[in-house]
């Protein structure tokens, strides 16, 4: 019999098809595809980005080569950075000018480098960099939420196949995190504790779900999984801001990343993979008194092993063949782990 | 600049990439892949699928050849047929027993057969069929939420190429949908009309994202498009509820389904997609009395050209780099057309 799951969270609700067991080999797709021919993120190839606006060097002069980590806008941006927001009401129809930021952040000169093949010196740069750019980009009023992320493989989304991750600020609170949000808040009025902090909690106390744990984080396959591998990464400690995260966090965190994509590049043959940092919305002080208690930021990895179809479109609910407490087990037993 | 523009009924953002405007021929990833081999959809092979539930036959036997449609139980049904609903608290956690019905609509006894080479006939026939399947799964009083959806191709999720449809009746009502349903509350408290209806008033009026048009349905590219091409399609007349379809308004159906599927083989070369059926909750009498003046059904059609990617999936808000109404003019460029 499938398992119907709820995720406490979202309210969204997961078939679990407990029957269908598979192996991880029963979800490759295909290897992460590789984006061939001239690739404008490799070392020497600085002028053909837009100029750097942040980067770890070691003396050498700007959009040289030479570097351990370029910040660069995006070529393409989704939205734009000049500009002033201004919203317009058509009848029924709400619309508002695209403003926003768009960056790239280069992760590494090597075009052969990835998260899964890194040292934790390389990993920490990349994450010192989040925070680096997340502060930087709060200092713009004119937004409201920033998103880290990182589309590796062309299933993900990825068009070039450097090591890179994203960010994009928007000036609005994307829906899916407000949802996440208020949710959030409607448990911590209901129950005086972050909803996050129960999930830790409990999923500590079972142990049948957690892949990785260190000093500062806990990595584990969500009760209600939608995918096939999908993990969270959750700080012990309750905090509501990413931007925050202190130097010995960070180095907890690099142990999880270089623990986690070897075991994924092991057991699913180098997926495709996306994962999002969710943390709080930016200027929101004063307007959202309780949101340090009610938000809990954390990661969510989701590797592509299955196809988005009808039914989850039409429903916003998934079916997902691979229960989370075996991938736990798959991915323990790839070993590595911290 | 890009345009952030907000879906009315779901409170969904998007940002139309107006600036990076593209011809259809720049979202094609692939024609929808085909799968090769045995296929046990094809007349002659009735005896490798479940035993039909229904079917539209001239007097033949039962699983025998000669027949028009058939619809079959999932071979590997995502829920189960059998057993009681038996609900689970764990703590925060919640779940539920796997009871719901998954059916196969064999379209055709043709392998070659699909929606955009099909004559009006066939179409009519489909379409009825979902009626009656619809109606009959209504009757197991277990259930809450019967979905009618259509992968079409492998990008799209269909594991099969022959021409089929499915339905999964849930015991519960998906998030996605209800969130549709209170967001058309809301709306029809507040207005005292429906905010389907609304957006049909305002794009006939505008008729600049309308796509074809006959006596009893409209169809257009949503104003806050997710995907390019994407297009909705409403009955006129105010309705909840898709099973109340009537004979009249089945041949209008058929004339939009007959119009749109050959212009996105046309232009956007045998695209892969999904269609989706939105329509009321099942056994809601007496539960919500107001739903059959605030909800309005419709099919919400989906070609899969792009990559569904970190951002999206972070956020729920999505990019999308075909404005409708562009969308629109492409489509009716193509010909044909109500």
């Amino acid at each position: 019999m499938p398992d119907l799951r709820k995720d406490p969270v979202s309210g969204r609700w997961v078939i679990i098809a407990t029957e269908r067991a598979k192996r991880p080999d029963d979800f490759i797709i295909e290897k992460a595809q590789k984006v061939e021919g001239f690739c404008p993120f490799c070392e020497g190839n600085e002028s053909k980005t837009p100029p750097e606006v942040y980067a770890v060097r070691d003396g050498s002069m700007k959009d040289t080569p030479n570097w351990k980590i370029r910040v660069v806008p995006n070529k393409f941006p989704a939205l734009s950075s000049d500009g002033e927001i201004k919203s317009q009401r058509d009848g029924i129809y709400r619309s508002m000018t695209g403003i926003g930021r768009h960056e790239v952040i280069i992760e590494t000169p090597s075009h052969t480098k990835f998260l899964h093949n890194m040292d934790e010196n390389e990993i920490r740069l990349i994450l010192e960099t989040y925070k680096i750019r997340y502060n930087k980009l709060k200092e713009d009023v004119r937004l409201r939420y920033i998103l880290i992320f990182k589309n590796y493989g062309f299933e993900a989304g990825a068009s070039l196949s450097h090591s890179h991750s994203q960010i994009i600020a928007t000036p609005i609170v994307p829906k899916r995190v407000s949802e996440e949000l208020y949710s959030a808040r409607n448990f911590y009025l209901e129950h005086r504790n972050c909803i996050f902090c129960e999930i830790l909690k409990k999923e500590i106390d079972e142990r049948i779900r957690i892949v990785d744990e260190n000093e500062h984080f806990v990595c584990f396959a969500p009760f209600a999984s939608r995918f096939p591998f999908e993990l969270w990464v959750l700080p012990k400690k309750h905090t509501a801001f990413f931007e925050e995260i202190k130097e010995d966090e960070i180095k907890s965190l690099v142990k999880i990343f270089s623990s986690i994509f070897p075991k994924y590049y092991k057991i699913l043959n180098d997926p495709s993979y996306n994962y999002i940092i969710h943390t709080a919305p930016v200027q929101m002080s004063g307007k959202w008194p309780t949101i340090e208690y009610d938000y809990h930021w954390h990661i969510e990895i989701i590797p592509k092993l299955t196809k988005v179809a009808g039914f989850e479109w039409g429903t916003g609910f998934y079916i997902n063949p691979m229960p989370p407490e075996k991938a736990a087990e798959f991915l323990i037993n790839a070993g590595g782990g911290t």
